[in-house]
């Protein structure tokens, strides 16, 4: 029997959880929820209705895992505690300051109503966060180093688009060469902001907007620019469309930490990321650990769980014996 | 309380563990057990015994996990097993073809005894099996690729060494660039075993041996070296203990993977590993994963585990709130 699965949200998650659903062998997907007009949204599927939000209740005995696409400034610290008491929910919640309180929301909606919920499920946190544990247990005696990019902050390119004068504006984060080739020789380098990333920004200007003046606004911006080195390039509304519409995005994790008797051996982990499609591998993130979740609940198991709650051999279909086997 | 530990074996990896126990907060040795007479081993902890393994036995109760650090060709077979019957036990059994019956034997072992075994742990089965794991699950419609080196394999080692006319023999496994650099475009090539590592020999003649005999001998040796490019080095015996006393060892887990309506959206996942000391970096996973033994074991758990069916964050000493503030 397939996995039963319900979308709710259908932005550029929502889209790739779709794709990803079509993919994976044992699953199905039952039916996208929106707060907008059901007959305003088309999705690729065939024979699968989109439904409004309002009706999401009816439906909770149809669906296995409901998987959260909304946003985590004001979406997910509403809807998972919410659904977390009609449906087994998993979600991307990303704001890693704010997890704690997230988590804390999300277990007590779903022990109460014995679901199970997974959260914070993606790259980062997620892929990134268990390369960190592993890392960080195998050599207590070392440092981490997270590096995001080459790729488009959404954050950054918002603060961006905000300033008076700038009609469209893409930031890339890039990590620097020379501060990943000074952690691999495992010195463990003390780098400031500054020394990890570089931002690089393409702006398309309003008609008549003063460039120097945007150019200093954007480099001078506390929390945001003022403490990297950034580029600013003023391009036409036809060069961003044509050059910077994509979602590439990647990063990496190292960690480097010595062994030995009188700490003489140095040991190098690293683990990098090269995506074309950021939200596409987030939500193929998302389908595997959606594929946990269901195995969990059909355990007995209940609560809010993460990714470092969660055995890698609950993300696959294939049975212990044949990963021995196989992939072991 | 600290989770006390026992070495059975004391050899390179018999001594990572006691460097790796040392470095751990939550952990004490308490004893060595060796097939040698005890007089003869020294180690390196202080008021630590050296006990004789035929009174093993009497060390039931005063262990919590008992790490076996004997060789995957004859001693785990046997011993893994027999153990478990007796302790909480962990090995780094390393002969990917022959896990699935060491499997069967410790786990009905450790399941009669109600005790927790952990077979396969360090780094390839181990950390490289982790990777493959995930990798697999979040991009299934692609391929992985696992290259080895550059380090010094034991096996190849051997097999030189049993050559006539050979005194000593280092082989080291190299992965070629190109084939990285193949795989890392995300092509899916397929590669033939020579076209993805390198074979580079140091050999010690013994007095008067015929060195173009011995060169062809190891080249067209059937399994080790036939398949391969192989290059041979003749040494002095100087040189051999100045240059290639060594233990340093690493490799490359890639999957590369396409997502999209279209598959039009390619991802690259790598890790790597750049080890000075290939035995204490094994060690220090095996440390890693007693830990989840003993939680595991305290939670009610029996019978054998890998690593794939461990979550990462029972290899850590943090509790979750604390892993979910700082590492998520």
């Amino acid at each position: 029997m397939s996995i039963r699965i319900g979308i709710l949200g259908y932005g550029n998650l929502g889209r790739g959880i779709e794709v990803a659903v079509r993919d994976a062998e044992d699953m199905e997907l039952v039916a996208v929820f929106t707060r907008r007009n059901p007959d305003s949204v088309k999705i690729r599927t065939g024979n699968v209705p989109v439904v409004s939000v309002q009706e999401i209740d009816e439906w909770k005995d149809k669906i296995d895992i409901l998987v959260l696409c909304g946003g985590s400034a004001t979406d997910l610290p509403e809807q998972t505690p919410k659904y977390a008491t009609m449906f087994n929910v998993i979600d991307s919640f990303d704001t890693h300051a704010r997890i704690p309180e997230h988590f804390a929301a999300v277990n007590e909606a779903a022990n109460k109503s014995g679901h199970i919920a997974v959260i914070s499920v993606g790259w980062d946190p997620g892929m990134f966060s268990v390369q960190r544990a592993y890392a960080n247990a195998i050599l207590p005696d070392g440092g981490d180093y997270t590096f995001w990019g080459k790729g488009v902050s959404q954050g950054h390119s918002d603060a961006i688009r905000r300033i008076k004068g700038v009609k469209d504006a893409r930031q890339y984060t890039i990590p620097k060469e020379d501060a990943l080739k000074k952690v691999r020789e495992g010195s463990l380098p003390d780098l400031s902001t500054r020394d990890k990333h570089l931002r690089e920004c393409y702006v398309v200007l309003e008609d008549g907007a003063d460039a120097a003046a945007v150019e200093n606004e954007i480099k001078t911006m506390p929390n945001y620019f003022a403490d990297y080195d950034t580029i600013v390039h003023f391009i036409s509304e036809e060069e961003m469309k044509r050059d910077h519409s994509g979602l590439a995005h990647g990063g990496f994790v190292i960690r480097t930490g010595k062994t030995g008797f009188d700490k003489e051996h140095n040991h190098v982990i690293e683990y990098s990321l090269k995506l074309d499609s950021n939200p596409e591998f987030t939500t193929s993130v998302l389908i595997a650990y959606a594929r946990a979740a269901y195995r969990m609940k059909n355990e007995g198991q209940t609560g809010c769980k993460t990714v470092l709650d969660i055995p890698p051999a609950y993300l696959l279909t294939q049975s212990g014996e044949e990963l021995r086997a196989h992939l072991l």
